[in-house]
């Protein structure tokens, strides 16, 4: 646990406002930067986000003071700072490394300084927020990672991870729209907490895993049933997972250090406004630094890859009798202290 | 079949020197563009590299007159053309948008110029060739489509294409070492035939897959058996699939224009020198066009996307007794007209 949330648990502000942990830390952020007591190894409490004006216009890098808060355009304030989060993380990592003193710049003392300097300020109402991050190497899926999901499908849990794919085209925004496609009956959901890399690693043990991680957002890993479960593919879920808008994301990257208990948040979907799954991180298999730590035995993870963790009990199929997404039903997904999306299905 | 191939085959130039298409058509686009015939369109005959100096330096989209000859750095000669090829075809589709008149200037024009006027002509002896596209959307491959692939597994063809990944981060250069992981003992070749993507489509027919391939290169889908075939990950291959290195590529994208006949192209894996594989792409079960046509169902496909159409036989683990790479094994792969990959095994 990052010695700032012990602090605050010991002065029983997280044990008292569990819910409002993302704010707390925000309001401590902004102690720590009057002090100027900010690290360069990265360790800061923001919520991260990508977005455009209400009609569109060139995209932004922001970050958010709080969950419905105003936002702070970070990249519009100094053109050093890139408009995608996957250039800041990319940057980053190679400035950190370039970084020889502990007090010399980076991109992200500088996203710091702009924050606490309060300039640009947007109020949420006025943009179109993008999903957080796009265009990255890999967008994984862990399968089978809460014990409630292997039971409501009466199958066992996995020793190690299933890992599996999406398209990173498949990504759409937190309040965009899911397109059923024509080739499905059976397209279903499933809410996920997502880990967002931060930095280039490879072939971790478990105590590193979490070294890697940057935050976490949300994502509906939306699938075709009758292509992913059954033989037509051959087996291979990626055509009934990689269909375009099946990836809602959002609405914004809460850095690891803004989160109490990564291990222990709600996560809930409704569809129009009935609760469908309502889970919890602790049911997590494979913990988020485990299963960082366990694909980087296979392969480099790179700055802005994105890894779904799995999904709790309640999804469409499995229900008696099943149900799947119709046109016109909205679908929420939230998860505590993250944020919520919101899909209209069309 | 193009109109500029069916000239040649009556000409009998096809026929007669059926193995030098390629530079055949090199030698046809120069004399178009001295006629100022060149299309608004895209039927170019070219065969395009990404690559470095001899000891690295900036990377350059260039043109290699003709298999193994000098190469015109056109990205160097006008600033305007990318120095990515997945920038030049996200470009190219753009600009052609844009172009109302049929003499308008788009990207594939400024190359053909540059190639016309012989600027900025380098030896292939002082460069160093990259994988010919990187960091695109979708790395999509086939399994099973090749009948004596199936043949050699004992299973029968498949109905419809069977549709896996790996990540982009996974492609290393035509002359790259393949770098053998720990956790696999069972390293296996699979020589491939890779479409090209030049344009967005979406839902084509089958008539419309032809449209959207710009061209075509090699490469190799390396697999580590131990972990594709094994329900260690639940069946799904992408783990053995997907790691470091598992997909030398190159050393060109040749436009389709300059091949005459893409399904009948020989396909070959040498290991150490010994054949492994020596097929045809005539054996496709399903061929290029109906492959793209196949994907366009279920998500857009952009340009710079690749697909591996499928291995034929011949593969490691199918032998018998069966065989894997070694550390020292130098792997090479060719397709007729296309190039040759040359990579050693570490």
């Amino acid at each position: 646990m990052p010695f700032r949330c012990k602090l605050r648990l010991i002065s029983r502000i997280c044990l008292a406002f569990k819910n409002s942990c993302t704010e707390k830390s925000n309001s401590h952020f902004a102690v720590s930067i009057t002090n100027r007591n900010f690290s360069i190894s990265g360790t800061v409490n923001m919520r991260f986000v990508q977005f455009t004006g209400k009609d569109g216009g060139p995209q932004h890098l922001g970050v958010q003071l709080v969950q419905g808060g105003d936002i702070i355009a970070v990249s519009a304030v100094d053109s050093r700072i890139p408009n995608t989060m996957k250039k800041f993380l990319e940057g980053g990592d190679d400035m950190l490394k370039k970084a020889k003193r502990e007090d010399e710049v980076n991109l992200l003392t500088m996203v710091e300084r702009i924050v606490a300097e309060g300039r640009s300020v947007i109020p949420e109402t006025d943009v179109t927020f993008l999903a957080p991050v796009t265009k990255m190497d890999k967008l994984a899926c862990v399968g089978l990672n809460y014990s409630g999901h292997c039971e409501e499908q009466g199958v066992s849990p996995p020793e190690s991870p299933v890992i599996f794919s999406k398209f990173p085209s498949n990504i759409i925004g937190p309040r965009d729209n899911i397109m059923l496609p024509s080739i499905s009956e059976k397209v279903d959901w499933e809410a996920e907490l997502v880990i967002v890399i931060g930095k280039k690693c490879k072939a971790l043990n478990k105590d590193e895993g979490e070294e890697c991680i940057f935050g976490y957002t949300i994502a509906q890993d939306i699938t075709a049933r009758d292509w992913q479960k059954s033989k037509r593919n051959g087996g291979q879920f990626l055509l009934g997972k990689a269909m375009d808008t099946f990836c809602p994301m959002g609405p914004a990257i809460v850095t690891k250090e803004a989160i109490c208990d990564i291990n222990n948040l709600s996560v809930k979907t409704w569809v129009n406004g009935d609760i469908k799954q309502d889970g919890n991180t602790s049911e997590l298999i494979f913990k988020p630094h485990e299963i960082v730590a366990y694909i980087s035995q296979f392969m480099t993870l790179l700055p802005g890859d994105v890894i779904l963790t799995g999904t709790p009990a309640g999804v469409g199929f499995a229900r008696k009798p099943p149900e799947y997404l119709q046109r016109g039903d909205v679908l929420e997904t939230e998860i505590e202290g993250l944020g919520r999306l919101r899909n209209k299905v069309l």
